[in-house]
């Protein structure tokens, strides 16, 4: 086996360089993994832009949606096996704290997310833009033959769409709107298809993104811009019942205002995506008169075999939101790349091998 | 408008003759409908074998699984509208009770259900082996387009599998079994599938009803002849993991056992089916130490709307779950070959006009 | 039987004039109520103050907090029976759309809620400053020996209380945060204590009204005035983990801010008071890295039974709520000193006979 | 510190000796406990009389019901802290397979019990009849000054009657059964208390036991040695309506079939003991046509901060559920008088210290 690997290492502001770097040792309870595919999120974009000085502090591997090959097993570990091609799930939690224990380990304090910039209450922790990785063999899930790698890369962001649908209690017979037709509001449309939602409209503000939305199955796509006329349109969309479940991608207030008018009563809005200034307004009045429910969506917990089960049973086809993909020499090309074409570009992947 | 129908007429014990009889009135909130299909159900066979002289105690129309038009409105109606084609709900609750308030209404005291027996609670009620029906106009409900009547009476018997699918917490990334490939069974799993089911297992001890189930789409069917056999069939099939989710429509204690023993920890079983001795034994020791949950189906409640949305959006196809099709004016044909294939017959139905 | 009775009628804008009515009819269904206690609630207050001319168009009584003794029976009803002592809960809904099918009687687009002024769905209602009401049987709560009528007109407001605490999954173990200390916060903190919490902590800005919450049991009182500080005070209330649920009562985004800062990862704030302008800023950042939750409240359903049940069995003492007591006959003067000392008087009630 | 220790150590069928034993060391993540009190449970004098030779193979410490004070801490802990006093959590799961990452530690497959004998997943461990305890510190939770460590150590049967009243849906409101007034129906009693629960009926064959229930407050006690009797009598008791909610801490088939006829339509039936021969004949068609859940109990989770805070809030009186108490040293007469005493002793327990 080798000894070294190529790595694609943020060294700078907007910089990224092509290294050589140890291959990693699986310790007690890990696995060593040759990666094959890994996606650009647009947190790694946000870092590679902005957090080189401040969050990031010192060189820094990006990504954190990754698929691979087992290739070694550290101490103790049964399965998954050598040979099996495995999605994994970036995020080491302590298993000990309140949150872990209830099953809500997304929220434990102490997690340890590939990609991560330092935070209180951890130093940054490198990710996956590189050719293999050490990771606990519980957060590594063997592909079914029907599943890629590239769609085991894709069981990331999935995974966030799931547990969008499913803080919503997205169910069969509802009528739902995405609102942004970027890779998370794609996903969380494809999310909903497999909780079996038999309508999902989705709503941006740029045409582009409606048509993709629209190519990959939404009931029916909406113009946001003018917020009043898109909540008109979705009220009658349902022929004025309104909708069960909305899930916010977007952040921005006027448009969520719009969507909880378009919800029915007794709806619920998930909130995924932040806003600019970190604050959203919405309508208390209608909220409380329509007793809407908030929820909101920090990454995803327990839902990796689920999402991996629904792609191999065919229930949807991940490979269709891929738009762009690039070889892991590339690594500089495609961040640039993701920069300059944020709106056009719904999901790039760097090929490993 | 007719002022006379024919109806199919309970007359005695596993006697049926067709009959004249005066179309009904709409009353205040009601509407008329023309019928066009009606299922005939077990409770049908078993009424019409059994309960003469006793729980049915005069004259008596069976048949509660029904769709048909409207044609004409009581007072009060706002919708649904004369022409529209509608699925109807077969029971008539109180509105005023603890359950119908906590939206159990399947739990009323009251329910006056179609077709129904003597009970302490309501005498015998007239069903739906009829040209014309008059009923709630909040229990019809409308047929999108793609939707026909004959898919519009099977709603009833799918709103049991979903009941069933919905208590037991259904949901994307289970393993479920269903025991029993009747017509309960057959529609538990198609529901199943709405929900997002990736893998269904079928259990049954006849072969023509398996060779059904996989038709239909099971993943896999297991002959329960020998329970015991049948739940290591069961545990092999998910790889020793054990199953999430478990429809019983059989009853039958040593296969209820092998399901539980092929349940995973925290799995639930759902019992939908009477057993001919009205109790049923469990084995208690596993069912602790997996924490197992046992709920059950009583009809099912708020399910037509989601029922109704899940076959427009092309999720199952219901119509190939019907084996027979009688005019009305052949009911008693229909009865007696019902009766005399119960196993070869999954769902006979009268159309109506 | 009398055949007139003597009513408080909003006559104008804050005007109210006792004037002579004719005792209503039950109609089938319903009992006749002679009431004996009515509260004042701050929507009475609204009403009073501002709608004359506007969603008040004709002489309008108020009044929907109430409890009394059955007088008389209409066609059909078999319990309560005349001379039982009942708690009445105001709102009439259809019974028959989807929210009121599904249990969630309190949406329901068509209720009849008394007092109510005019909405798009229905006329003004008539309230109960007055001494006879005329009410859907199912509506009234016999009250058991332990519960007097006085403290049955006040489990209308308990009934908000208590939905707001099961909106926020209140439950034993945990801390909780109780925003504003006027009636419906304070009968918040009694709900939340008969669900068993064990920790709750009481905020408001004004001293009286904090002085108020603590003689009623809060765990501690924190003056809001700057909300920062509030929020840390909170946080050390809980050795830094912070509180699993906040009901809120006040509307104020400043306040909601903290207190969703105060809030553990995963927590609930639950939204019960309309804020002055309508609308509510959220920290959105907080709310989706914590994962927090928001849920609303608007008015109760399926409450009574066990609210009723709490008192009788000595789980709280709601009398202490009570401030000011008047007769009917001064619901004059009742009406302006309670517009005059809103921040004084935490409930004021009509003693009717 | 002291390097040895007392230790009650089983040594042969029905045999307890006291023996030195080393005191063990705290590992990476683990404190060590100077154990004050350990509670005697059913199951250590099951252990006691029956395992000798067969799950216990060799020398073995009983004992899983412990509190005690912090000794001296493991590498890498910094909370709880030395001399804090803890109630002990006795088992130690994985925290990496799909039932502890779901919060359902309770069912891992991998867990190690204090007290266990051997089972197909871990040989014997070690339990807390002795002066020390090396245990995970994340299981070892804080006393308030308020809480003693004799309540510390009857944390864990509360917490089985807790995950009961849990499993159950208790809330306020309801009425509830308890089959069997022993520790654990006592505690589940005491447990339901804490939830709210207004009205409680306790269920036993044996008068001293029914006795005790009333004197801990049970609303009413039913002798159910003809148990159509007793259903009658439950059925009395609430006015005909039936109960919410039943914990069965029983067993017996004829019992939990009348406590299923006294449950209201809908409610819910929690088994948490075991039978005699590890089944059950539950009367299937009550079930269905009532919809009754029936949940199951194994152990606990997440409840030991909830049940700290109960008790610290005065919520329940543990001490009351304490019938007889013995030093460490008199190990083997307590174990005597215990397996002679089952149904005189509610609870004993050992004072270490």
């Amino acid at each position: 086996m080798k000894t070294t690997m190529l790595a694609a290492v943020m060294t700078g502001p907007a910089e990224i360089r092509m290294q050589e770097r140890t291959v990693p040792v699986p310790g007690p309870g890990q696995v060593l993994i040759r990666l094959e595919y890994v996606g650009i999120c647009g947190s790694d974009l946000h870092t590679y832009e902005k957090d080189w000085g401040n969050r990031v502090t010192g060189p820094h591997i990006l990504g954190h949606e990754c698929a691979g090959t087992v290739a070694a097993l550290g101490e103790g570990v049964r399965h998954p096996a050598p040979g099996d091609r495995v999605a994994i799930e970036p995020g080491r939690s302590c298993g000990a704290c309140e949150f872990c224990k209830t099953g809500r380990y997304n929220l434990c304090n102490s997690v340890r997310f590939l990609a991560a910039p330092n935070t209180p209450a951890s130093p940054q922790v490198d990710g996956a833009f590189c050719e293999y990785l050490a990771h606990d063999a519980n957060l590594c899930f063997k592909l079914p033959d029907k599943v890629s790698t590239l769609e085991g890369a894709l069981i990331e962001p999935l995974a966030v769409g799931f547990h969008a649908a499913s803080q919503g209690g997205a169910r069969p017979g509802q009528a739902a709107i995405v609102v942004g037709a970027g890779c998370i509001g794609l996903l969380s449309m494809m999310a909903l298809r497999i909780c079996g939602v038999p309508k999902v409209f989705v709503l941006d503000i740029m045409e582009n993104r409606l048509a993709k939305a629209a190519e990959l199955g939404a009931d029916a796509v909406v113009n946001s811009r003018d917020p009043a006329v898109a909540a008109g349109q979705l009220l009658e969309l349902t022929g004025g019942c309104g909708c069960d479940l909305a899930i916010d991608t977007a952040g921005i207030s006027a448009v969520a205002g719009a969507t909880i008018r378009a919800l029915k009563k007794g709806g619920s809005l998930v909130l995924v995506g932040y806003s600019p200034d970190g604050s959203l307004t919405i309508p208390l009045r209608d909220v409380i008169n329509k007793e809407i429910t908030l929820k909101s969506v920090f990454r995803y917990r327990n839902i990796y075999p689920t999402a991996i089960e629904s792609v191999a049973a065919g229930l949807v086809d991940l490979r269709r939101i891929v738009t762009n993909a690039y070889p892991l020499s590339e690594a500089p090309r495609a961040m640039e790349e993701g920069l300059r074409d944020r709106a056009g570009i719904v999901k790039a992947v760097l090929r490993i091998c």
